[in-house]
């Protein structure tokens, strides 16, 4: 049952990460390829994520990271929020988006500044319902 | 003489993050162009490294990073010491190349993995002399 | 009058591989630039895709390929309807997805297989009409 | 005071280079980071654009090349117009691109003949207004 | 024991791949990252590799389609290697350089080739023996 | 005739770029596959690098360009060579590196920057035997 185990610590990890609304846009996925949505779930929420050494909020510098160097800007927008959620500060999401624009070029930094203030701002709308 | 300022915190960012052997390598750019040298140490270690929000430890996080993600193995080399350096375990640089593993691919996770194997057994004997 | 015959081979290989419709979407670009246009046909479908050695079908794979590796989305959606012209099935391609998931990492991964959910509803689509 | 004059320089070059339409949309990103802002304007355009040995013109040459290359197509768009705002033709516009093709491929480089047809359709109607 | 299988699974397809030798040099990593290369076996080669609908042949032309448009050109010595171990001719595999020639651009596949040159030297040597 | 003439411009613009050394080293291509060699010659430098519009230092700021941009840093070495050689002074080769700077990020400017101080030592030599 060890497979099951990866599965459930993916899902787990997931839960902690996104919110319900993300969680239900992401399942799409699964309708396309069953299988691809599986490895999602036990090799990169549960094989990766669930790993100690790092907390959830150093792999989301990370993953904020990698996203922003290789322009993926759509699953930024997700991972943006999750960064939140796991407890990063709108300052330190900034913080990594201008210590990024050293390395990768201002373009890219200035793409993923625009996407973290629509995000910042549904956040705040979402908190002050 | 603003920009003195920023060359000197430049130069007191990179003397906690490289060795002087790292330093007096990296300075080879001043002869074949002065000016990015200034840029490089003003702009990249002043204005960027020696802000506030983030440690050097998790500002090294984001270096790797984004370094394993565009395949900048040489400049990954000095960092990966600049990590070390700035408190980053071992582990902890294991941890974040597999993290990038799920989000770059394998090749460049091992890649980076085997220059980290070098780094760390140079760091072991520099220390057990 | 070699050349022609370089434009007619093109020609001749993008009928195989795309719909009336998608060609005369891609045809918008002889507007902007005629030469351009000469060397997509000539060179791009005429020089590459009429050689031998390789069939359309295994083209196709290396073309989703490169196309998920770089990001080149846009592009990826016609190149998914060629793959299904040109003989590769459903499945294949989702194969295809998943074994670049390793190589690209999952974000990629996760574009590319959205979008290819999308192409797959609508060639169904016409089918069914 | 050294700091201003940088600013000062960047907010000049932007002036040469953009529309007022254009820089009202690019400080959007001051609201949520004026910090990235600050060193858009005095790095990104007071210290490298503001530079001698290169021209303008030249200097757009490089910028659209690197964003082309790395698919930075949001910003190509700004970048086209600013091309010929600092007088490159739509001709030299149209060649920077497919000098591109062989170096970066025809999916990016076809990807930006599209919104450079429609940069040269909104400039022309600018133009006839 | 399922975990298990995925290794023993990875293992099977690794020594359907590479030769003794290349698969001694790869599991130097092991060293380093224990857990990595368990990744590597089990998610990498058993996960992936070993899963139907798709050849050996047909996956080693979407590995190498990867590793020359990500710029990988270690990993990619490894895997001409096994594109030849599974069936690809020396032909197919200058086929599918030329083939991205026209997406990733010149650079990228000539660098390919040069290095295509040398594993087909060696694999000539071999068999001379 | 026409495909010859192709081929001949381009053996004309790469005996104004390169030195009969580099093209020497170039030829190597040619004997692991003639074919992408005629498309480099008649394709790359017949059809590119002869057009008008664009004058071959103009091209080469573009080529340098993308290739920092790119990462391809093997090519980068002929094509810093050939930028000498067609007119491009150590000044403005120089210039284009740092206007890199601030769109690619600082790993690969200073990389780029690092493989121009050599190129520029090795002219110097040539020149003064």
């Amino acid at each position: 049952m060890e497979n099951n185990k990866r599965y459930e610590a993916g899902k787990q990890a997931m839960e902690e990460l996104f919110s319900q609304e993300v969680r239900t846009g992401m399942e799409e996925i699964k309708k396309v390829s069953p299988d691809l949505w599986e490895m999602i779930v036990s090799f990169g929420f549960g094989d990766l994520y669930s790993r100690k050494t790092l907390s959830f909020a150093q792999r989301e510098i990370i993953t904020l990271t990698t996203l922003i160097t290789q322009g993926a800007f759509d699953q930024l927008r997700v991972h943006l929020q999750a960064a939140l959620n796991v407890g990063l500060s709108k300052e330190e999401i900034i913080e990594i988006i201008i210590h990024c624009a050293g390395y990768v070029g201002f373009p890219k930094a200035v793409h993923a500044m625009g996407i973290a203030g629509e995000i910042f701002k549904e956040s705040e709308e979402t908190h002050n319902k």
